[in-house]
């Protein structure tokens, strides 16, 4: 349920007659103009938070306003919207978030709050919501439309059903269904997604959709079932066909996938571009402190031959439109007074932003004067009665099995494909578990549920990328379990202990020396700044480096290893699963 | 509250994956996708009035559909929209109008049931709805806001206040407030447009904004009490300046009013233009025959400069996103497959027209099936109780008056300005009544309550343009009293005896002849199909012309003399007022 703004028309409308003063006016202002596309020079009255007027040049303000600000000759334009991204993947609680990307010039986000909701549950989800009012960004948030992602192949925090979904739909500030992933799902008219599709169909509310690498006969099918939107193009067909289809293109560039000139090829030479937005889906805290948020979607848009012109206003009023915002995205009379002073329409830092009508940023930094003050006291989500000494790491033999050796079915892939694949090992059996010491390609991975569940499951990949030291993590989509990555049990029993303290994080060991970085809020974010983030996120990475010879780069190298919505082999808390069939493996051949 | 239209996605889905056949395919189309403004060949799937696939070269079809159409390599584009149209003044009754305007391409309409709303109130915006049903074009109501104008100078059939907008307001098929047209009380926060407003504000609804000649401060603080639309700008900087502060500019093209040209410029030169959409407001019924409907006025703009792709993604997809509709406006996935073949994108008439998937009309024809059968029993709304006889027609000079004449003040306009004024003339007085017979160039007007209230007024007008005979009418903006022209009371009691019996309408009267167009629907329309109204109007015309020497061509040459919103000096049934001052004023000097 969208929350109304509250706006005092009676107020606005006395301003806009002359009879009360306005807070602000921004003069000396090249106006930048989303519903028509010129460019003129203005003046922007603003009351209680809303644009009261733009007026043009010989339009001459009725009463003097109670401040002014010099914009100095630079372009005004609406403050930025990201169409969908997850919070999470920067690491930082909303709060935070805000304070980092308003300097950027966005002002508002559409959020999926999808990572917590598959710990936390529906009180993720409104912790997300509470601690989002805490600063100036504009949070919308979408419900979660596919926790787990695979109910009966892992164990998660929680389970939405439709239930879930129409609770959290009618919840202030939920505005629709995130991401419906689960396209096959959705195509086959399965009763889970059909169910809580409906729920978004009887509101009339926004659905989200996510149909990667669909196009033709299968995307036409999830089309119709419901969805209306797509980030997830990868290739200049899908944008082609997903515009004319009539789904809304939310051009992504986020820190994992950027092929920004492949998208904008699906429609540069269109006549008609209403139906694209712009959005950042997952962006790292240190690209969102070096590079931007948006603004750097719109500046590789620019490079790839869009317009300034057109890529500003995909970035403000196109996304409102998609979300039928009628307040949002514009600069014009009551709309939201949400807008960035620019040197050009080019994606650039903006010079000042201005959320709600006041100035939060100037030059890079937020001023906003909502720094966090307190520290939160979140309880600990990384409940592991299962791990209680090293020997749970070993991998042990079936019951019964005998001889010094065992096939194990080692999990492997061909360099540059994702899926994974079997390979039937003989491996050598010491004391009754499975011996990797020999084999300086191959590393154990346990995943253990953190839910109290117990489950827990280890198995033998090889080429995992190193082959010393040991990794582990709580951020492990969709279930965010407790991955670990091993040769020696010592090892892998140190970092879950330290991730156990933690409540959560990343966490590398070598040479005895454990590098982590803490993530106490449901084992996902921190509470930390995004400059902190990203020089701790950096000293683990440096770890991960030097243990891989370079191989790994990111923290998140382990994090879609028990992700059952993909394809091949997986592993999840409860056993090694095939992800196109969804059916359990064994782990020894 | 909009009716959701009613869909069976699993079917959808089924049908988009060839399980289950489509119901029709239109074959041997060029494809107009107004999403992207591309044309190209293409197949189009239907099933249960949705469109279930656009297929485009080299798709075949999964499995053969029912029926086949062939497109005879025709352009295949939406069906048009109305973005406001009031049904009354084609005389037609919905379920009429359908039969009239689908030939012509238009396949949704929203209108201002404003004149039946003024004579039968709630109970009339009822009527209008549940009659639309009859017929397959769809027909979407706003709530009229402004019943009646001016409250304390008129007496209508109904008063709306935020009471009863707001009960209509939760109406299937109301989908939001129409045109708000008191716009002084809006930017002087009179209490009850606010109130009015507010109903529509709180419940996220449609507000149709209407502000002619309105430019600049007053314009802006309209625009921020609420109205988002504007379909009366009569000059380009009006166009300009609406576009500019992001209402939406319905481009009017009106039997009344048609200065496309002046529009057009408004807008031509934009970069952006998704805020302009089309309306035809009020549209008479030979216009209708003869030249078409919002075809006619993409025509217009095409003749004006605008390219046929964005006139007609106007007329379509920016009118559907206007209203916030997900499932109008394109022929795409999920979307009610109301839609066109035209020879060109030039607002010519239509070779053939879906509506919701079935062939409603070919060449002109209709083809729905559903040509009205019964004749409905409409309750006379004509009461007046205060015409017994024809001495009621005499205008009486004051109790007290002696003396052979009187000094009346009669009511004149200078040419081509359209506010009356007084010009005190001394007449004779015979037997207590005035009396004009010397003066060919004064006629009497009197207008009648007709709601039983027993209010009765009469004056005395120069120049009304004609001389002999007698011409009245119930059609009589907005309260649509009883409104006779005559010079003798034996003619004028004549003509309200007839239009008493007929239930309302046009009457004249012509050397003892009456000629007359009844509407016995509210004393507004007609069961009559288009044909016949056309023909019944003309005769009326007919005879209007004859006497006035050719100076009275429409059957509403009376019909704004009683609108106290006016400037100037306007009549009532309550009396004469000053429609700039809202002042009763004295009929005698």
């Amino acid at each position: 349920m969208r929350r109304e703004i509250k706006q005092d028309r009676s107020r606005l409308v006395d301003a806009g007659m002359g009879r009360i003063p306005c807070d602000l006016t921004i003069k000396n202002i090249q106006f930048f103009n989303v519903f028509t596309g010129e460019i003129y020079p203005a003046e922007v009255d603003v009351l209680d938070g809303f644009v009261v007027r733009v007026r043009c040049e010989g339009e001459e303000a009725l009463l003097p306003s109670a401040r002014e600000y010099d914009g100095a000759g630079n372009f005004l334009i609406p403050g930025f919207i990201d169409t969908h991204m997850h919070v999470e993947s920067t690491l930082m609680i909303p709060e935070n978030l805000s304070r980092a990307i308003m300097p950027w010039g966005t002002t508002t986000v559409v959020t999926d709050p999808h990572e917590i909701g598959n710990v936390m549950g529906v009180d993720g989800v409104r912790f997300m919501l509470e601690n989002a009012k805490k600063s100036k960004l504009r949070q919308y948030v979408l419900a979660p439309s596919c926790v787990p992602s695979v109910p009966k192949l892992e164990g998660a925090g929680a389970a939405f059903l439709a239930k879930e979904v129409g609770e959290l739909l009618d919840t202030d500030d939920v505005i629709g269904i995130a991401e419906i992933m689960d396209y096959v799902g959705v195509y086959n008219n399965d009763t889970r997604m059909r169910t809580i599709i409906d729920e978004g169909l009887k509101r009339g509310m926004y659905l989200q959709g996510h149909a990667p690498a669909q196009t033709g006969t299968p995307l036409n099918a999830y089309r119709l079932g419901g969805p209306r939107s797509d980030h997830e193009s990868q290739s200049t067909a899908e944008v082609m066909q997903k515009l004319r289809m009539g789904m809304y293109v939310n051009l992504r560039g986020s820190s994992l996938a950027s092929q920004v000139q492949k998208l904008v090829d699906g429609f540069k030479d269109h006549r008609f571009t209403d139906f694209v937005s712009v959005c950042t889906d997952d962006v790292h805290a240190k690209d969102l402190l070096c590079e931007g948020h948006i603004n750097r979607v719109v500046k590789k848009m620019i490079e790839c031959g869009i317009d300034g012109r057109d890529a500003i206003k995909m970035a403000t009023l196109n996304a409102a439109r998609e979300y039928k915002f009628d307040d949002l995205g514009a600069v014009a009379p009551g709309y939201v007074a949400d807008m960035q002073l620019v040197q050009a329409l080019d994606g650039s830092r903006p010079v000042a932003v201005f959320a709600a009508g006041e100035l939060v940023a100037e030059n890079g930094s937020y001023l906003g004067g909502d720094t966090m003050g307190e520290s939160y006291d979140f309880a600990n989500t990384v409940n592991i009665p299962q791990v209680t000494c090293k020997e749970d790491f070993y991998l042990k033999v079936p019951e019964g099995h005998t001889g010094d050796t065992v096939t194990v079915n080692v999990i492997t892939r061909t360099p540059g494909v994702f899926a994974r694949y079997f390979v039937p090992t003989e491996l050598p059996v010491v004391d009754g578990h499975v011996d990797i010491s020999g084999h300086k390609d191959l590393m154990f991975v346990a995943i253990a549920n953190r839910y109290g569940s117990g489950d827990f499951s280890i198995a033998v990949y090889k080429d995992l990328g190193f082959d010393e030291g040991c990794y582990g993590t709580t951020v492990s989509h969709d279930s965010h379990n407790l991955t670990v990555a091993y040769r020696s049990v010592d090892d892998a029993y140190a970092v879950a202990q330290k991730l156990k303290a933690e409540g959560g994080g990343f966490c590398t060991l070598r040479g005895g020396e454990l590098t982590c970085v803490g993530l106490p809020v449901a084992g996902l974010m921190s509470q930390d700044s995004c400059e902190t983030i990203a020089e701790k996120v950096e000293a683990v990475q440096e770890v991960l480096k030097a243990i891989s010879g370079g191989r790994l780069q990111s923290v998140l190298c382990l994090s879609v290893l028990a992700l059952p919505v993909c394809p091949g082999v997986i592993m999840t808390d409860r056993g090694v699963v095939n992800g196109d069939t969804q059916e359990f493996l064994s782990i020894f051949a």
